[in-house]
């Protein structure tokens, strides 16, 4: 009998867990978790804070006794691995006492944690990052707080609290990424007042220009102090966070959340000899395969290859985990089995805007890859002109001058306009290497109630189709 | 200096002539209208009837004196051709006088006519059919009339009068394809009783059958009377429709549409020695000429070739009609072009449900083109289980058992939910000659007020592959 040792228990380690049990009963398969919970939706977790979700166990799409007792997985929570050997085949595990497992495959799954930008005062009370289940309770806490304690209150009011009945905040978030802007949401949701700074130019800079522009826009439209160039030298004050202060002066706050993105967790597979890729991520192959024979790796710990690119990337995202994690479990149950490329597509809501970016957008991406990129950026109607409501769709199209070939797109709506829905669109585009002649001409589905004739996609296509 | 002769001005016919014009401004651009109205969105005549659209000429994209003036177009409307001389290259108009046009190059762009069901009482008042603008504004006149007129008010009030306040009809629609679905909201919305009838076992029947009966059962809840296998044997009645007779008997109305599909005007074309294809459409190459040297056929009047089947089929519909019509277009202005094959794909909204299908569904139609056709359905969340709202997203996927190639999907969902946005995937896959498993691996854009983590369209994907 074969015994499988999964590192991590979050979205790709229960999948691949989970398929191998189910493909192949006679394995035994053994999950090591640090944290308390496993299988967790993170990304529900704005929402959460926001107060749209009662609770954390809603958040849990399959509960550790389900993993138990119904796919007879032996999943140990609170045991966190301090050491792979590779040559025994062995993981080393601290929970109440330490464990040695002995391993035949091995996947190590230990996501990312959140990056600590080299700011001075991030130890005070007050300052938050969004990473894990226990962050998420802590900001519910926070918010709930804040909305019944009159006390935490800013007496003075600032420029969004004007707008508001009962004002809480100001609070500051660093960083414009997709937990910042979820964030802001969630927060402004809740009357705080919310300050936004950005290291950049712009917001959301894996999208598009265009993109970036229409929702930081919309957030200023929510009232959502949006600084951007804005470098955060410090969180000033005393055991509890006072203020953001940047090169511009000092902002007061009662409390910042931190949301600068992710680093990959690769200190033990380091450690034991796994080789990580250019990007600092755990190198892998098409099958998750690492350096060392019998050894995975899949989900926010890993790289994976771009499928426009050909490159490995470090894209930490929870559709991937689950498919890299799927895929690793049908391979461990002996059907060899490829996860699929990233084509570092991604959705995001804000307030009532929606977005998605696919592909490559990035002009000089591109051409390192290879490519002379161009690009185009048409505003359209999402519905017919003259069916009542819709709004706009902004659609990015890049493209490689000489081919045609479709590298990557970015769109941004109204909320329920389908800018997301629509990008899977290209997200086939860029995978199957289409050129703008032949996307355009796709016959996609069109109604009044849903696009114009040519749905924004087909315009775009065909506009920059024309530039070339 | 060269002609170009357009007969017909609806969506292929000014297309071609806008972008033959465009592009090579040398030229003459002649378009015989036999109507009044030229370049009209006839999808959006049922919302115009439902009062959701204002006026008629909301749905003219561009009007008459805008192509005449601003794009330099002779467009004569109120001439029908009457014949075509291929040998002297030459077409007769009917107008006011006669007029004798010659060409160099000649599009056929006639469009379609609703098919007269071979049953009694066609011609009785109060029976209308729905494909031309002027069809719209007699069925809003009488629409208009019924709120306003309390004469024409059955006192006699049927099973869906009974829950409403101020119930017109009855009313009766014969066909339940997308002008009977549109129709059956546009009627109810204004408090009309509505009967649907429907020869076949279900409406809609180039969608899945699961699709079908979603939509069927959603009628149903809105109190559309819907009856399957149910053949319409007459029209009973005096000057005026009173009766819709079947085999099950007598329903009371007092108004019909007849909605039981179209068949392209093909008359003058087949006159002038233009080859029809097997479908009864005219037959034309990739860029759309037909067996005569340079006369070509685009939009409802013609076949297409299919993107799955390789096969000429018959699919009229307006993006299709759009997209030849500008590939005429360019390829008279000296830039032959492609106008792309069709996937059979069609939107529908009925009431708060929307749809889409492409590709293959019909197992007897796969098995014609060399495939065996394999299909699953799936229900899934349109958003992730937690995330507020949201509903349910029904996907039907068929492929072929031993590739695996994607042949065709039909999808629905609550409207706003993105069955049909969604279907964009499912176009590309069926365009490609995608396989599930790659198609499962697809990276598609997630977020949790969009989709569950895998998107309904790749789990629909996972699961087929499942069962092959």
């Amino acid at each position: 009998m074969s015994t499988f040792v999964v590192i991590g228990g979050d979205a790709a380690g229960m999948s691949a867990a989970s398929k191998a049990k189910r493909d192949d009963p006679d394995l035994d398969v053994v999950v090591f978790e640090a944290g308390e919970w496993v299988s967790y939706g993170a990304c529900g977790l704005p929402y959460y804070v926001k107060g749209e979700i009662q609770s954390l166990d809603d958040l849990v799409s399959v509960t550790s006794e389900e993993f138990r007792e119904q796919r007879d997985i032996d999943l140990r929570t609170n045991h966190e691995v301090i050491s792979i050997d590779p040559d025994d085949r062995t993981v080393t595990a601290r929970g109440e006492d330490e464990v040695v497992q002995a391993y035949d495959q091995l996947l190590v799954s230990t996501g990312a944690a959140a990056v600590e930008p080299p700011i001075d005062g991030l130890d005070r009370n007050g300052v938050y990052t969004l990473g894990s289940m226990s962050d998420g309770r802590d900001l519910r806490e926070y918010v709930s707080r804040a909305r019944t304690d009159g006390d935490l209150h800013q007496p003075d009011r600032g420029p969004a609290c004007q707008f508001l009945e009962n004002c809480n905040g100001p609070v500051g978030i660093v960083g414009g990424g997709y937990i910042g802007i979820e964030m802001a949401e969630a927060l402004a949701a809740n009357d705080f007042e919310v300050h936004l700074f950005q290291r950049g130019g712009r917001i959301l800079k894996s999208f598009s220009e265009a993109t970036s522009e229409a929702i930081g826009d919309h957030l200023a439209e929510q009232n959502v102090a949006v600084n951007l160039n804005t470098e955060v030298e410090g969180l000033a004050g005393g055991e509890v966070v006072e203020a953001v202060v940047t090169e511009s002066g000092r902002t007061p706050v009662e409390m910042v959340l931190v949301g600068t993105g992710v680093s990959p967790r690769t200190d033990i597979a380091e450690e034991a000899g796994i080789e990580l890729g250019e990007t600092g991520a755990i190198a892998a192959d098409a099958y998750r395969e690492t350096n060392l024979p019998d050894v995975y790796a899949a989900g926010d710990c890993a790289e994976a290859e771009h499928v426009v690119t050909g490159e490995a990337g470090y894209v930490p995202l929870a559709l991937t985990a689950n498919r890299h994690g799927r895929a690793v479990g049908r391979t461990i149950a002996g059907n060899p089995t490829r996860g699929g490329g990233v084509a570092g597509t991604a959705a995001v809501k804000a307030f009532e805007v929606e977005a998605a970016r696919t592909g490559v957008l990035d002009g000089r991406e591109a051409r390192r890859a290879g490519f002379d990129p161009i690009t185009e950026t048409i505003d359209t109607k999402s519905r017919a002109g003259y069916y009542p409501e819709g709004g706009t769709v902004r659609v990015t199209l890049t493209a490689d001058r000489e081919s045609g070939r479709v590298l990557g797109g970015s769109l941004v709506s109204e909320y329920g306009e389908g800018a997301v829905h629509r990008s899977h669109a290209l997200v086939g585009a860029v995978t199957e290497g289409v050129t703008l002649g032949k996307l355009s001409n796709y016959d996609l589905a069109y109604a009044p109630p849903f696009n114009t004739t040519w749905d924004p996609v087909l315009t775009a296509a065909k506009v920059l189709d024309g530039k070339r």
